[in-house]
C-alpha cells in the first residue's frame, strides 16, 4: 500500500476502519486502524514508522506450522506468516542483501481505487483460506485420534477474547454446522461463491506484488494453495514417475486398480512382487 | 507448459534433454526428460500420463520442514514441494473442489520462444533459493550446536550418488569456500548477479501462472523469499506493533537504543521495567 499505492499512515487507517465495517470486521484489523493512526510518543510523526521491522514470536506459529506437517496438511498461509518473522529477524542480513539483490527498476503505476478494491478481495481471500488451512489441521488430527472435535463449535468459541475473533468466523461456524464433514472451507457454497467472486481481484494484487518487487507470501502463497486445490490433476504423476525411477517407489494408475514399477532403462530391476508397497501413500 | 504453452510431452522431453546441457545439468533433470518420454508399458501413449497425481513420501520433506522451523529459519521453497504432495495426495478432495472453485475463464496466449527462455530462468532461480535455504537450515543448526560444518564440503558430497546431484553443486561448494560465514547463498556475488540477471523473466513466469490459474507454489514462494530478503524494510514493524497493542510484547525502535511499550489507548497499562521483556528476539 506504501510503496505502490503512495498511501499516507491516515490513509491506510481510515481504510482500515473501513474495512472493519464490513466484511473484514475483526479485532486485527481493528487494531490495525489503531496502530497505523498512533503518534509517536518519544517525538514526531507515527510510532509504527519508529518501531523496528524486527517481528518477535512466542512459538504458537512455530508449533502450528510442525504440527500441520505432521497431519499432512498443507498450511502455506500460516507458514509463510511465520517465514515472514523468521526473515524479519534477519535485519543485518537484509540491509546487506539490498544493496546486492535487485528488483524491478520502475514501479508501474496503477489506478489507486482499483488497487484499494482489489486489496480488500484479496485479503478477504487470504483471511478465508487462511482458516481453511488451521480447521484442516484440527480436523486432521482430530480425525486421526478419534477426538471428534466440533469445528463449528471451535469457530464460535474464537469469537469470544482470541485475538482472531472476527465476523468472519459466524459464517465459518455456520459452514461446519452445515456440513460436519466439509473436507475444506472452501468449498462451503457460501465460501466457494464468495471465492469465485473475487478470485480476479487476488490475482491481481499478487501480480502488481511481483511486477513490482513486493513480496506478498501471505496473498500469493494462498492464491497458489486455493489453485492447487482446485485443480483435478495435479502434475504430481510426473514427480510420482520420478521417484518411481530413482527409488522403485513404484506408482498407482489412472486406468487400472493396483501398484506398478516401471522398468525406466537398462539398470532398473523388475521389483517383483509389489502387493506389500504402498504408492502414493502419505 | 502443458496448459498454458501447450507442449506435447515430445517437446518437454527434449526440452529438459537441452537444459541438462547447460547449467540446469541435474539428475532430477536428466531423468524427468527420461519420464516424460517413456511409452507406456501396458498400453498406448506415455507412461506419465497414466500415472495417478497423488505423490508419496517417505518422511524427510516432513523432517525438514519441522526441523526449518525449529531453528527459525525460513525455507518456503521446501515447504512448498512438502505440501504440493499433501495437496496431491487428497485427490478425491480435488475432483470435488474443481467443479466448485473456479479459474480465470480465458488463459491468454503467450509467446512459446519466450516462455521457455523465462522457465529455463526461473526454474534456475528458484534452484539456487531452494539451495540456499536448505543449506542455511544446516548453517542454523550448527551455528547453534557449535558444530562447525564446512558447508562447501556438503554441497561437495552431495555431487556423488545423491539425487539432488549437480552441476550448480561445484558452483556453491565454490561460493562456500570463498566465504565460510556467507549468511546466504543468493548474495555470494556469483549467485546475485545470476539472480539478478533472471529476476524479471523469474517474475514473468510467476505472474503467468496467476494470470492462467496455473499454481507454481515453488517458483513463486521462492521469489517471495527473495524479495522479502533482499528489502531493507519489511512491513514487520506493523506486525510488532499489533503484538505490543494486543499482548503488551514490546518492540524495539529504529532511533534509540533499548525496549519500548505503547500506551495505545485507554485500556493499556504501563507495563513498568522493561528490561526483563526481550523485544522482536526469535
Amino acid at each position: 500500500m506504501q510503496q505502490v499505492g503512495g498511501f499516507s499512515n491516515e490513509e491506510m487507517k481510515s481504510l482500515f476502519e473501513e474495512w472493519n465495517k464490513g466484511e473484514l470486521e475483526s479485532y486485527l484489523i481493528e487494531i490495525t486502524a489503531k496502530c497505523l493512526g498512533k503518534k509517536d510518543d518519544l517525538g514526531d510523526g507515527y510510532i509504527v514508522d519508529k518501531i523496528l521491522d524486527k517481528t518477535g514470536m512466542k512459538g504458537t506459529g512455530r508449533w502450528t506450522v510442525q504440527e500441520a506437517a505432521e497431519q499432512s496438511v498443507a498450511a502455506p498461509v500460516i507458514a509463510a506468516a511465520l517465514d515472514s518473522r523468521y526473515i524479519s529477524g534477519r535485519k543485518d542480513e537484509r540491509v546487506n542483501a539490498s544493496k546486492i539483490l535487485q528488483g524491478p527498476s520502475e514501479i508501474p503505476s496503477f489506478d489507486k481505487d482499483q488497487l484499494i478494491s482489489d486489496l480488500k478481495k484479496a485479503l478477504y481471500c487470504a483471511k478465508v483460506t487462511s482458516y481453511a488451512q488451521g480447521l484442516g489441521i484440527i480436523k486432521a488430527a482430530s480425525d486421526k485420534h478419534g477426538w471428534n472435535v466440533d469445528l463449528s463449535l471451535c469457530a464460535r468459541m474464537w469469537r469470544g477474547g482470541c485475538i482472531i475473533r472476527a465476523q468472519l468466523l459466524s459464517k465459518i461456524s455456520s459452514a461446519l454446522s452445515r456440513d460436519k464433514d466439509l473436507p475444506n472451507l472452501m468449498v462451503d457454497s457460501t465460501f466457494a461463491s464468495e471465492l469465485n467472486d473475487r478470485q480476479l481481484a487476488w490475482r491481481r494484487v499478487v501480480s502488481v506484488g511481483v511486477a513490482c518487487g513486493i513480496a506478498t507470501p501471505a496473498l500469493s502463497s494462498s492464491l497458489a494453495y486455493y489453485d492447487q486445490y482446485r485443480r483435478e490433476s495435479l502434475p504430481a504423476n510426473l514427480v510420482q514417475a520420478q521417484r518411481d525411477f530413482f527409488g522403485g517407489h513404484t506408482y498407482e494408475r489412472t486406468d487400472r486398480e493396483g501398484t506398478f514399477h516401471m522398468l525406466w532403462g537398462d539398470t532398473h530391476k523388475d521389483l517383483g512382487d509389489l502387493s506389500g508397497r504402498r504408492a502414493g501413500e502419505l
